[in-house]
């Protein structure tokens, strides 16, 4: 197991297996095969080609999502996607774009739109100040994606209409029951990015990254029910296990090495260093 | 201009116009077609096929590095090349591997092979300690490369023989008069890279990022002249300046928004936020 291990397997997307989804001749998602030929009996909402699908049904946003949510629920019939029912995310060419429709969470991989997600890096100072702690969740055993494992402070997916800051709040709220007051002194540091093949189809996630620094007499007590315990870990304990371990979500092992280039835990003379400090955000084509 | 013109104008690498320089099958270098073709009659030193140059000089590092610098003197006689006669660069085909050879810095974007640098973003909190300055110098005018720019607090290359943080100790002493009590304090960040087509060649540059907070009592003075005077401007101006001009240093833009980006001078509610975080870590390949 090594850093690399993790940002492999988070990028472990190979083009041939997959065709793109357009929408007005701009690409909106990315279809593996298989996922694309399950859409030729819906040829009113979507023109199967050899290298490519187009989304043909007509009308306004809402129109174009009641049109996909019966496909979608078609597919889920099938046992191709497992719907989420409680959360839809917007699809679009690029982020800021108005959204062509509105999608199922459960639904993303199988059409590899590009998901958007807020982490929060928690972390505390000790002693001169070079020395951090990080705040770790542990993620319920009941939730959907890789139960048991370890988290962020708090991470979430923004959904249809949302944005990322007001996303971060809210989630800030119910995930570590983190003030207003304090959320706002997150500090926003860049976005990670991979693209990885699941059974599902394609993940092309991009994550917008926080730090907070939060003060001595702050715990995190969680609300939603989706962390069960949270921890303060040396930030070096944190990335030996990264490096030795699959503990961590897959993607928060990006997160955190994402963290630890930004803040020196890791260093130039780390043979890895360049593969970490460039291997965590894909280019958005 | 936007801060996207500066990442596209320091990718403009376009893979058609080069072949590979390789070593014992593994690539050390870019060339473009018409200087491998300049290489034809050096039959001693290079094979020169239609789709790759290969090192065929043998020997230790110093006979090689030996056989190189007899072609380099020709092509500066032919004008195709510049030396600089007091700095080598180590060549290999990955960051901590033991080199292939040494060659003059002036010859480094001939052959295209990869060059690493330092790079210091100095800094002072203000107020309530969310509002920063940076620290600007001003490239003197008899600069061989982007005189009279704006610049880092510090930046140099990476010499052969010496390591990420040997160089910015020595540089930050050099340039700005850092002492070695405070360099210490600089907080290694990340690496922002990208591959750009020059008059001379490919640059393939790899600049390790450093961030130091410096004291109140403290300001840079400029000791080898490559720097004729510092000032320290509020950050939000420095990214205006960036967003609007071509004042500072090509490669200092880009230096200039991971900062931005890493601090949370830029948010995700900015248009370029996407194309800034994910555009400033060419991948290595």
């Amino acid at each position: 197991m090594s850093f690399r291990d993790h940002i492999v397997s988070c990028n472990n997307y190979d083009p041939a297996r997959v065709v793109p989804l357009t929408a007005g001749g701009a690409r909106i998602g990315l279809l593996r095969r298989d996922n694309a030929a399950a859409l030729r009996r819906f040829s009113d909402v979507f023109a199967v080609g050899s290298d490519e699908v187009e989304l043909v049904a007509s009308g306004d946003v809402a129109a174009v999502s009641r049109a996909i949510d019966i496909v979608v629920d078609a597919l889920v019939a099938d046992g191709r996607v497992a719907k989420w029912r409680n959360e839809t995310f917007d699809v679009a060419p690029r982020w800021g774009m108005p959204p062509v429709f509105c999608l199922d969470r459960g639904a993303v991989p199988f059409f590899g739109t590009r998901a958007y997600g807020v982490h929060l890096n928690g972390y505390m100072r000790e002693g001169d100040g070079d020395t951090l702690r990080l705040w770790v969740g542990r993620r319920s055993p009941d939730k959907q994606i890789e139960p048991n494992k370890l988290d962020n402070l708090v991470a979430g997916g923004i959904g249809n209409g949302h944005g990322a800051d007001e996303t971060l709040v809210k989630e800030a709220e119910e995930e570590a029951s983190i003030p207003p007051g304090l959320i706002r002194h997150a500090v926003p540091a860049g976005a990670v990015s991979y693209r990885m093949e699941t059974r599902l189809g394609i993940r092309d996630d991009v994550l917008f990254v926080y730090d907070l620094e939060t003060p001595s007499d702050f715990a995190p007590e969680n609300r939603d029910g989706e962390i069960v315990h949270f921890e303060l870990m040396p930030a070096s304990e944190v990335l030996k296990r990264v490096r030795a371990t699959s503990d961590f979500k897959f993607n928060v092992n990006l997160v955190i090495l994402d963290f630890a280039v930004r803040h020196g835990l890791l260093r130039p003379d780390d043979p890895e260093y360049l593969e970490v400090a460039t291997g965590l955000h894909r280019p958005l084509d």
